[in-house]
């Protein structure tokens, strides 16, 4: 039997300041101290950037492999090789920062390449092939996007996230530090006590998401 | 007096089979026709892909120019380039397909390179710079996604982009041919009618958008 595995994946250009690689850090911390010998997969979309989706990709999709040109075969090979790491992965956290109200388009990249017919989707249009998998998604925003707030709704990143996998069969859950810039915001210092507060939330939330091993 | 110009904006990966490739070829033809002596500028985001915004592009933005480095300095200048485009443009089309029910990542590394304080954001928070200027947006989508459809509001492209804008002061007018898919999709062949109704009314949209100069 094989150690167990969390995929943790990174996508904020912000660094150590990063709320969101904060969040995925303390994860795989509490990842590791719940699963004594596991094994940690670190995947960032920043040091080491996707392409963007393009023909070669598409043309992956269609044409039969003996037939496909080299870059054909490096475009099938990217995603199988993102595909089989959530495959091989226990437990899969992603840092999502939210930039002009979306996902970053490393992530966008990302997904583009898992979502591929036959090795995440079935081509018959059945079950995706991810099925049973769960993505955790550690959320940072920089503004606040509740009901009734004057930007309701411009969260685009978590809206779409579960759209986007839907038809891999993987399911998204969300954990969300919300209105971050208020720390370096002067226009949003009245926030600085709500922003705190959220964060709390978050890291009591990823700290109960897997219960220790007992001693 | 300069030349009227146009800016034909293109991120489709499907080539000569591409909808939304066809209806910006349509725009600048109708543009060109209203416009003798005009200049159409191509910006093709597959052809010459935008980098994934990075740690440098953001430093970019807080670094006092003289204290730049190279790369920064580079960041600085691609988004010179991609705002300057927009202003010198007296008429902007994009064609913005759909993949996995949001815009393909090389739009939103667009957009993110061309949201920039000072170059078209108002860092005070004021009107963004680019107030006044309109992007047409020139969509195709695979499905439907209409009040009542199983995936309505699942077209995360237009949902976001208007928003992911909103800074710069840029307003969006969509003109959207969807069902795209019925016609390769067997599973969607009863929707072939709706799909070439769908395009149609785009076309007749695009045709529409500038009066020919009288004869």
């Amino acid at each position: 039997m094989s150690a167990p595995r969390l995929l943790q994946i990174d996508a904020s250009i912000q660094g150590d300041r990063s709320v969101s690689r904060s969040l995925t850090k303390q994860a795989a911390e509490r990842w590791l101290a719940a699963h004594p010998g596991g094994e940690v997969v670190h995947r960032d979309l920043v040091a080491d950037p996707l392409p963007h989706l393009g023909p070669d990709h598409l043309l992956a999709r269609a044409v039969p492999a003996e037939q496909q040109t080299p870059a054909q075969r490096e475009a099938y090979a990217l995603s199988k090789t993102l595909v089989d790491e959530i495959k091989a992965a226990d437990a899969i956290v992603l840092g999502l920062p939210i930039y002009n109200f979306g996902a970053p388009s490393t992530v966008k990249a990302w997904v583009d390449h898992v979502v591929f017919p036959g090795l995440s989707t079935d081509p018959a249009g059945g079950e995706g092939l991810l099925a049973g998998k769960q993505l955790i998604v550690l959320e940072s925003r920089g503004g606040g996007y509740a009901p009734g707030t004057p930007r309701e709704g411009w969260d685009h990143g978590e809206a779409w996230l579960p759209h986007g996998l839907a038809l891999t069969g993987m399911e998204t859950r969300f954990v969300i530090a919300e209105l971050t810039l208020a720390d370096v915001n002067p226009a949003m210092e009245h926030l600085r006590e709500l922003a705190a507060e959220s964060l709390a939330a978050a890291r009591a939330e990823v700290d109960a998401l897997w219960e220790a091993v007992p001693a």
